[in-house]
Parts: C-alpha cells; structure tokens; sequence
C-alpha cells in the first residue's frame, strides 16, 4: 500500500474490514452505492454483503436491499448483489448480465429513469429514504472531506442524504487524481433554485472534494482493486462506416455555417461504435473540440492526449486496462483538461440545452418515423437502460443515434415499421446513422422522414419489405399523417419470436 | 376605431389593405405568423391571402405557403388557408377541424415539435429561410418597436429572421395591455449561451415590446376583430371527479411535507379538464399559488381575480367571451399580475426545470406502464400535437396527466395495453388521473406501474379485459421486465377500427 490515503484521524479511527462495514447493512435497506459505467465504485463492501446474504439465505432468512447507484458498476457489486439474490429493487442503470437475467425473469424489480432525474427525485422523497451509503473515494482529507475517485455520479446526494455512511479508500486509484473533481454545491429543491453559472464545458463552479458529515461515517474501509476495465474490441468495417458517414455530416454541417469549425461540445454513449466515431473525429482535421459528456472512453483519452480534443467535461470513465495505464501515468496532464462533475450536472437539461451538445448514442432499433427504442428488445426485455440518452437527445444541438443496420447476424433489422418501446420519440431524434449511411430528420414531416430512413440506413435485405409496409399503410392507413397498419406494426418482433428472423 | 395605435409616422405612411399586404407574398413562401392557442393570431391578411389562394388555383395557378406560427390559430387563419389548399407544410402545432382533415387526408404535410423546441430549431437553420412575418400587435411606439397584442409566441423569433414583415394593428385588442409583456432578448445560439436570469415565475427579465426593423415592414394593417373566443363547457360529473382526486392528492402531498403550502408554480394545458381542476383548487382554500404556463384561461382568471393566484406567467391566451370582458374591463388589475413571455421563455426546459413546476396536461391513451400518447388517435391520426406538453412533462417537478377513462361513448378505453403512438414515455410520466382515480407512478417498476393504473384508474368496463392482458402478459411475456403480448398490444385499437368498440 503507498502512502497514507486517509488523512483525518478521526476517520482513521474507524477503518474496519469489508465484513465488519457490511454487518452494518440491514435487510431491506435502501443501500446508495457510487459507481457510474464501472468506474468509481465499491470493490469490497458489496462482496462481503454478498456473502452475509448467501449466508442469511442458506440459513433461510430473507435478505435483501434495494439499491442505487450513479449508473452501471461490475461484477463485485451488481453481479455479485444479483447472484446473491440479495437485490430486490434496482435503479437508476445496469448492465449486468445477471441482473439482466434477474429482472427479464420478473424476480428483480427494475426502474429505469434518466440519470438527469436520478437526484432530484430521491431529493424530492419519491424513493423514501437512504438508509446506507456506501462510496469509493481515493482519499480522505484531513477535515474529513472525501477525494473522488473514478467517478463522481450520485455520491453527493448519496453523502448528503443517507442516515449512515461506509467509506472505501481504494489506494489503486491514482492519487493524483485529487484536483480533477469539480462538485457543485449550489442545487436547492424548488422553488428555491438557481441558475447553474456554468456556460462552457471547461468552466469550474464547485468544490474539488465532497463535504461529508464525520458523525454519519459508520465505517472505513481500505481497498485496493482496479476499476472494471474490459478492452474495447478493434474497430470493424461496420464501425467505420458508421463513423465516416456522420464526419462526413459534420464537416458538411460547419460547411453550411450551421456549426462552428471546432463543432460544439460532444457527447458519446460507450461502445465500440461511438469509439470508432471518435476515433475517427481525432483523424478528420477537426481541432479545439470540447466534450461535455458522462463517460470519458478510450477514443477521448486519446484525443485529449493529441490535442484534438482541449478538455472534456465527465462524471466517470470507461476505459480499457491499456488507456488506464496511460491515464495513470500522465495524470498531471490529464488533470488540467479533464472536469468530472455530478451527474445531476453532467447530465443537466439546463446545461445540455446551453451548451447546444452533439449527442451521439446507441440504440436497439428505429421506425419509420424516427422513434427510437434504447432499451427494450421485443419491446418487453431491457437491455440496459435509457441512462442519460434522454437527458442528451431531448436538450443538444443534434440528437444523434448510431447502430449497425442488423443485429443478431442479420435476422433483426434495426429498422423497423414500429418500435416495440419508445424511449425517445420522433420529436427527439435529428440524425440516425448505419453503416448504409445517414439520415437527416430535420425539419421534416413524418412520411419524409421514412424516406430518409428507407433511402439511407435500412439494410438491402430488409429495404423492400419495409418499404411495402410504407407503401401499404401510407394507401390504407387509418390517419396519413403518421401511416401505420396496426396488425401489421409489431410482426416483425413477433417473428423473430416464433421463427428466430424478422425476414418475412 | 378609438385613439390611434401606430405612433411612428414612419409606419404610418405604410398603412395599406389587407389585400394589398396579402398580394407581397409569393407562392412557395416560408410564412411565420403570430398566434398561440387562438390569441394574438392576424386576423385579415390571411383571409386576404386565402382568397388570393383561391383565385390563383381557379386561375390554374399553384400556391400553397409553408406556415409557422406559435401554436393553434384560428378558422380566419389555419382554417381559411387549409380550406383554400393554401398549406403545403405546417408547424407547430394546430387545433384547426379543415387542416386536420387534409393531415390526415396526406394532402398536407405537418410537422409536430416541442413547442420549445420551435424557435431555436429555426435559428439554428434546420427549417430554411423565413420568407415573410405577418405579426398581429396591439399598437406600434413611437420608435417602431411593436406593442404585442394577447399573445407573444415565437413573434420575437419571426420579426428578427423574417425578410419581409407584415404587421397588423388590432385596435379590437385592450391598449391597457401595454406593459404586460415581457420579451426576453437575452438568447444566443450556442456556443454563446447564458444562464436565464429568471428565478421566479414573476419575474421581469425583458423588454415590454419587440423591436422590429423599420426596414423590413412592407405593410401595416389596420385591424378590428376579436380573438376567437369560445365558451368552455359547463363543468361536468366525469371532469368534477378528475379535479377532485387530483386537488386531494395535491393535499396529501403539501401533508407529507412534498410540497410547499403555496404548491410550486402551475402549469395547465387548455380544455375543460384542466379548467375544471382550476376551479376546483380555486375553492379548495389554496391561496398564493403561482403559474408558470402558456396559455391563460377562464380558471386562471378566476383565480387572478379572487387573489387565490398571485401571479400567472403565460404567452396566450384562451379566453371566453364572458373572461374576455372582463380581461379588458380590469386590464390594470391584470396587469400587474399577469406576465407574457416568448414561447422559447414560457416553455424553457432550463426555466420549468428551475422553478420546478406542476404540469397538468389531457392526453388521448396511456398504457399499462404509463407511456402517454397524446397526439394520435389509433396510432395514425393526428389529433392536434404535442404542442408544450412535452416541456413540462419530461422537466416539472410533477408530471401529471388528465383524462376521462373512456371516449367516444365509452367505445374507447383511455387505459390501454400498449400506447398505440408514444409522446410521453414512462420516464417523464408521474401521475395518471381518470374520473375513478389516481395512479401515483413515481418511484415504482413498470409491473408496479400497471397494478397503479389497474386499481385506480380504467373504467369498469375495460378492467377484466386489461387485467386479463396484463396478467397474460406478466406469464407469457418473452422479457418480464415490460410484460407484453406483441399480437394482441395494438389489437384493441384495430378492433375499434373494424367494429367500433374496443370492448373484446
Ligand atoms: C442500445 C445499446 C444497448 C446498444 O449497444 P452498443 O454496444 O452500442 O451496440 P451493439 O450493437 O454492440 O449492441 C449491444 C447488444 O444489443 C444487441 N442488439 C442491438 N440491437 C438489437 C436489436 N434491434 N434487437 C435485439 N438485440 C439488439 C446486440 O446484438 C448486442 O447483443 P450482445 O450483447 O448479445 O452481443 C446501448 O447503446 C445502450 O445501452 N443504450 C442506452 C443507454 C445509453 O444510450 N447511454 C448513453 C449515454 S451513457
Ligand atoms: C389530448 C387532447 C386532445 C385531449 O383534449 P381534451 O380537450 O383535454 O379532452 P377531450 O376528452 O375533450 O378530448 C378531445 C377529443 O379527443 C377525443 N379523444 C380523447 N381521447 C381519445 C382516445 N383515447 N381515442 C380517440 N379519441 C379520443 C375526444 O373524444 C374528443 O373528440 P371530439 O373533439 O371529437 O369530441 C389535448 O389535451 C391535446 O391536444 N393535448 C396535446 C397538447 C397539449 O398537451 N398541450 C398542453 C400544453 S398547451
């Protein structure tokens, strides 16, 4: 272990083990953990609370929490927490394949919200209240305020709120990290708000630790483990394609004058397509570009390392076990260009909306008409969850969403004649984007934003049978405004139900 | 005609017919008038244009415009130029019976956003150029800025892109409304944006007119006529209950603690659910409230006059011809309690989110989750459109939505197994009331969601049929998290089509 981490000797006084601080966790508690995309949070409290479950459930006690964190975390905490059985309540965000399991099973209840709502709304008291909070720092200061470590995401509300609180100090974390927080303390409940004075995604408007009442800290633990760090795979053809049609959108888009040479601050979902996108942004020519986004992934790291990119703006990372190296190594450098805020700011429609963001997401499938559905497979499976593509899509510049054109080996289109669950409808999606290129919705009426999508993002394989159910609908509709043929609107999903392929 | 309304001579000496006005804009024209909800809207250069319309197709000639304006108009507006053919492209929203006819017929072409989003969209180019501005107001100053008449809108947006403007002075419009507004000139495009400096419904961040370059003004028009003003229905059993249930649980939630004494600022969509909840709070010893809202009405009025409301911030109004009298008969009191704002401030997600708001909006359906669709009927059919509710819906502090259990005769369930078009999805959703209750959906996973708008809120006569879904749903359901059964979610809605109930 390197140097001394937790200066406060009052603190100090109360370091215990991991078992110890999760004997202090009761069944049915509301247990707020840290953790956003698998960075920041706890590595060893919720293992040992997986354990004291196991073992409550083998001696056949019922045990089990209801738990909040900023969004996704790992394997030792949602993973461990579901196998356990130990979750009867999730929110805001998960990724993980157990939980995923557990909750499409109907054993594992389940609330997906935007991320921008996540805070105020325990703040509100729609949740009840926290019992437990349990959040990973990589320090504790002498007068006892907590240094953040990889993510900052609800931990402020989490401190402020919980009646007691369990500290990991994980001397993993780079400690030169201490700096590159920036926690804002002037929210307020209504109607006692303020405008939040932040007008570019560089600016500094808080604090560099989080305040934390000593009296409420039941527990410290020292931890030393890494971050969930999976490397992301190579960019593939589909990827590039992808990426090249949106530059290419980009740079027509500064060419017309409608966006400044160095664009507006970006915003990128994680995975492996928005990588490649910014892979191929820091290649384009593009210089001085700002990211106000969640996560900082492995494709702004570099750009931020070849100045590209002059600062960005996040509440936690996503990076492979290479960037973190690299992360660790140039901290100093990193330190000066890299913001990491809360997540009720990263996230805020206020700031999204001011700053006029580039948001650049994911999804599951697109209409006709440019609904998008970020969560649902089959419209009843949750995949992930909405997360802050909302809190993006509803409030930027450009509201962009990227995917291949298939899924599943080409037997799912992407592109379908209804969504099977809407998480953002067509009054907030400008751009879509497969590899068969882009299609552009703005200012434009339904049925021409069905020829976008039929003229530019549907695979060949399904283009025909798309476009007869557009033809068909758009004769026999009941409205032609928005023209759907209701038996017909959901049959692709059921078929690849009952037959394993959408071609029909 | 009473005392003379344009005091710039230089405008004065531009004074010319309606037809004469009407005759400067060319077919194929981007046209952006005044008008929100019935208020405010020209009230003779369309007409003069609709029959200029009329005489070019007997003539063989095309014409048909691309009209913008703040919302709804009225039958000398929306009406006489959808009746005319006159329409090739409209947005953003309308209520107009002719334009409906032809959305839905395909002939004429409409595009439905966010009424905040209007504005900014324009200036950010993704709709054109604006080719002409035809802007009702009530007088012109001495300097040429324009006194705005009952309703703001997006004039501000209109005058300052428009390359031609039209005005007309309406001396049927009150000239004690001078002073009432309040037209924010503070917006950028990003990256140039700032904080908006309003922190309270009441507050004055603005300017009482709209400037408005001398150069651009092709024609003044001298009018006289009435906004359209129709009665509301008397207040009703099924619309009684509604507000009942609604002002109790707003009760228990001031009890909880959850709300302030004085509720936070109000907001209301315009109709008679929405009156009658307005005439309900105002008899259920609330007092001090606030509003923060488009579009005032006879309730709020009422409200004004009785100091039950201390202040209404607005940018339309949809007045009765019994509320209009005596709008203009205390026109001193009212304003110094109403504030009329641009549509881009009134419907600020930065501002609703601030002040923290309590959104009351009617809707068409929701689902058993709590998605709302409140914009088309059986999935095609455009109704009127989202107009603002999305603003307040997805950034309030409350999210409610108000509906009757049934329409048509009680052929159509409100309560439904799968929206059959979604405007609100079950992220933005927080309370549903029907005539039989109140579904409190916030905190809960979509299975809770159901079980809320199952026990309170179908009408009896639809409840076993969804329960009997929902139930089928919870068994088969190839995810659990959103139960569904894909061939039978829309099926209710084609059954109605097919035998005109939804009843199975
Ligand atoms: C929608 C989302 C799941 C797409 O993920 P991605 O990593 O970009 O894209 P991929 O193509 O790799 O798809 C991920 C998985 O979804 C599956 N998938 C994608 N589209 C699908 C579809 N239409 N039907 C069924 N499955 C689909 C893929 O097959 C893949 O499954 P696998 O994990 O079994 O291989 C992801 O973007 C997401 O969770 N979005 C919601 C949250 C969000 O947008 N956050 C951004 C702000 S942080
Ligand atoms: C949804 C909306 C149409 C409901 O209108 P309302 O006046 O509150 O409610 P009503 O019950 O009187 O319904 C209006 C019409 O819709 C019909 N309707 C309502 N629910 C329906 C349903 N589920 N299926 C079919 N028709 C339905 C009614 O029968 C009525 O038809 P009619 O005009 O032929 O009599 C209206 O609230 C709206 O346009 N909302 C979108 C815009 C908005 O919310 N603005 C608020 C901020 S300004």
């Amino acid at each position: 272990m390197s140097s001394e981490r937790i200066l406060s000797s009052l603190l100090r006084d109360r370091v215990v083990s991991a078992e110890a601080a999760a004997a202090l966790i009761q069944p049915g508690e509301t247990v707020a953990m840290s953790g956003f995309t698998g960075s920041g949070y706890p590595k060893a409290v919720p293992l040992a609370l997986a354990r004291r479950i196991d073992d409550a459930h083998v001696a056949g006690e019922a045990f089990r929490i209801r738990l909040m964190t900023g969004a996704s975390t790992a394997p030792e905490l949602d993973g461990a927490l579901a196998q356990a059985d130990g979750i009867a309540l999730r929110m805001p965000f998960q990724t993980d394949p157990d939980a995923r399991q557990r909750i499409n099973a109907g054993t594992l209840d389940y609330i997906d919200i935007h991320l921008s709502h996540v805070a105020q709304h325990v703040w509100f008291g729609f949740y009840g209240e926290i019992d437990t909070a349990v959040i990973e720092v990589s320090g504790i200061r002498e007068d006892g305020s907590l240094i953040p470590s990889t993510s900052v995401g609800n931990n402020k509300t989490w401190l402020d709120l919980a009646k007691k609180v369990i500290i990991e100090v994980n001397d993993w974390q780079p400690d030169g990290i201490d700096g590159m927080h920036d926690v804002y303390y002037g929210t307020a409940l209504p109607p006692h708000r303020k405008p939040i004075p932040l007008v570019q995604a560089d600016d500094r408007i808080g604090e560099t630790s989080l305040r934390c009442d000593p009296d409420k800290v039941v527990a410290v633990v020292r931890t030393h483990g890494p971050d969930r760090n999976s490397p992301f795979a190579a960019v593939d053809d589909t990827s590039k394609r992808i990426a090249g049609h949106l530059i290419e959108f980009l740079k027509h888009e500064v060419r017309m004058g409608r966006l400044p040479e160095n664009l507006l601050p970006l915003q990128s979902g994680v995975g492996n397509i928005p990588n490649a996108v910014l892979a191929g942004l820091a290649e384009s020519g593009f210089r001085d570009l700002s990211a106000f986004t969640e996560v900082i992934q492995d494709g702004m790291l570099d750009m931020l390392r070849d100045g590209v990119l002059r600062v960005a703006s996040c509440t936690g990372f996503a990076l492979s076990p290479a960037a973190n190296e690299e992360f660790k190594r140039n901290i100093a450098f990193y330190r000066e260009r890299i913001i990491m805020r809360t997540q009720e700011i990263s996230n805020h429609p206020e700031l999204v909306r001011r700053l006029g963001c580039i948001a650049m997401n994911g999804m599951i499938e697109a209409d006709l008409y440019g609904n998008v559905n970020s969560t649902h497979v089959m419209g009843s499976r949750i995949m992930n969850g909405i997360g802050g593509s909302g809190d993006f899509a509803r409030n930027s510049f450009l509201s962009i969403f990227l995917s291949p054109s298939t899924a599943k080996n080409g037997s799912i289109s992407a592109l379908v004649p209804m969504v099977s669950h809407v998480d953002h409808t067509e009054h907030d999606v400008s751009i879509i984007v497969t590899e068969h290129g882009l299609a552009d919705l703005r200012g434009l009426p339904p049925r021409h934003r069905a020829r976008q999508i039929l003229d530019h993002c549907v695979d060949p394989s399904y283009r025909a049978q798309l476009e007869d159910y557009f033809d068909r609908a758009s004769r026999v509709s009941y409205g032609k405004h928005t023209p759907h043929l209701l038996p017909e609107a959901l049959s692709w999903h059921q078929r690849w139900l009952d037959t394993g392929t959408m071609l029909g």
